[in-house]
């Protein structure tokens, strides 16, 4: 058994990924295991087949070469931050699909088998509202919550900032308007080859008033797996004793970009098994997780060793 | 003479006219003389005969009740941050007209000498693209720059932030969205029924997605005055013998509200004769003024009292 703990992921694993270049040999095995990920909710152990990817992207539009007063400048000068907000609002049509040509190309259909399946599993849309807390929902036209969460691409605002933040007023024209912003990838979209198209599409949606500088922060590839392989029945019986409870086959809306390099690296089995709940406020202040997921995911992993010996 | 000397002006003279109402009787005077404005440029001694108003916003905006992890969440929940985007995309047409309704009703009409009179001024294009130095311009169809900045309202983003702002990437969908903006009012518009306006329209734009703060943080009136009066000319002669330069008559895009509150309480001529220049980086890092405007200044408001005994 070979143990790699990193603490990277957040950041595209770049460490991580060098190391396992570097260590081909010593790293060989017959399945990778990664406890990472969710389950579906309290009570429900789950065995995550499929991850979307994720490229992460940071923007800076600059228009005047210093900040101006907003009153002796008003009206004559392009303002970076009415730019940036011109453009990031064409960057989704109204049925909430992304606008970037060739966005969806590659997208591989989910079958009906699989969309009946994902559908029809314990998940209640009560409980994701309640979790989230938002005063109204939508998302792409023709999709389930669930189908929109983990089979499909999105374009998503990170962080956006420009002018000024601090208490009361000050009437300026910003410089400079910042965006940092990612899209979600799923089978197959290729990650270099979207990042090309929304650099081109937003290059070509922007005015020449102001001035762009794109960044490319970090690319993943979406992984999805068979899940018909022998080690998921392995998996999906350990979680069963561990837990006391029948263990299901998801899928995951986030990111996991080592989980597609070591796949295409080994040709190995992944299975994923993650103890997470999604109220456990993943990426925000308190995060916490449950105790009874903690020992129980103990107990499944222990199952799980033991039984894989006999593959 | 009565002098009064403030430095809220930028944050919207709230103190100081506290002072004037409580203080009417003891400020009573024939005129009043303002230097808080600008020259048109170098070796051009000028008298500002009209301000535009201002009023300040912020809006907060919040859809998820905490900040969201984009990969668990994304494609399913609404993101304040593109809903802020969407709406100030909204706030111009492609005219670059205000799309508020309502917004130009009240807009006096620029007599055609005083357009003439006013395009006619030694104002360079060339000098003003210089000190923005922005790689392209634009402004409402139909007005000349000089128009755009001193006679027209306009509907400007000063601030804007939400999410993660940061280093490198963080994958949320955060709970807010915040921006900070102004409108610049001119002859007649009212300022308390621009805001009105102004709030209706954009929490009419607003999805249901999202519940939305709007605050008004401060308002001011747009002033401009009848410059034909015997003290404009008592300036224009002192500017003239303090900087041995012809004196012009000019409007301002900037905002004085207490020069419009001043003139409506105290029913007397104001006179604006100010000594920055356009490029001395009002507002922003290394602000200064030029040491040939500070003693011109100097000189020309000892003319400009000396004569203003004889009026």
């Amino acid at each position: 058994m070979k143990v790699l703990i990193e603490g990277e992921e957040e950041v595209g694993s770049v460490s991580l990924w060098d190391y396992v270049q570097k260590n081909k040999e010593k790293l060989k095995a017959d399945a990778l295991v990664v406890s990472d990920t969710s389950m579906l909710g309290k009570g429900v152990p789950s065995i995550t087949y499929g991850l979307r990817g994720l490229n992460y992207y940071q923007i800076e539009l600059t228009g005047p070469e210093r900040d101006l007063h907003s009153g002796v400048y008003g009206g004559a000068v392009p303002n970076p931050l009415t730019i940036l907000t011109e453009l990031f609002a064409k960057l989704h049509d109204k049925n909430f699909r992304v606008t970037v040509p060739g966005f969806y190309d590659a997208v591989a259909k989910v079958s009906n088998a699989e969309r009946k399946a994902l559908n029809a599993l314990p998940w209640k849309k009560k409980d994701f509202e309640k979790a989230v807390g938002a005063p109204g929902y939508f998302g792409e036209k023709g999709f389930t919550t669930v189908e929109r969460l983990w089979a499909r691409p999105t374009f998503e605002l990170n962080g956006v900032w420009g002018g000024y933040q601090g208490e009361g007023a000050k009437t300026v024209i910003p410089s400079k308007a910042f965006a940092k912003f990612s899209t979600r990838l799923v089978p197959n979209q290729d990650p270099y080859k979207i990042a090309k198209l929304v650099e081109k599409h937003i290059r070509k949606l922007l005015p020449k008033t102001v001035h762009c500088k794109f960044e490319v922060l970090s690319t993943g590839k979406p992984w999805v797996a068979p899940y018909h392989d022998p080690i998921f029945k392995k998996a999906q019986s350990a979680l069963e004793k561990g837990f006391g409870k029948k263990a299901v086959f998801i899928r995951e809306g986030g990111s996991i970009p080592f989980v597609t390099q070591m796949h295409d690296t080994f040709k190995v089995p992944c299975v994923l098994l993650g103890f997470g709940l999604p109220d456990e406020n993943a990426h925000a202040p308190d995060e916490h997780i449950a105790l009874e997921n903690y020992f129980g995911g103990i107990k499944a992993i222990a199952y799980f060793y033991a039984d894989l010996a006999t593959l």
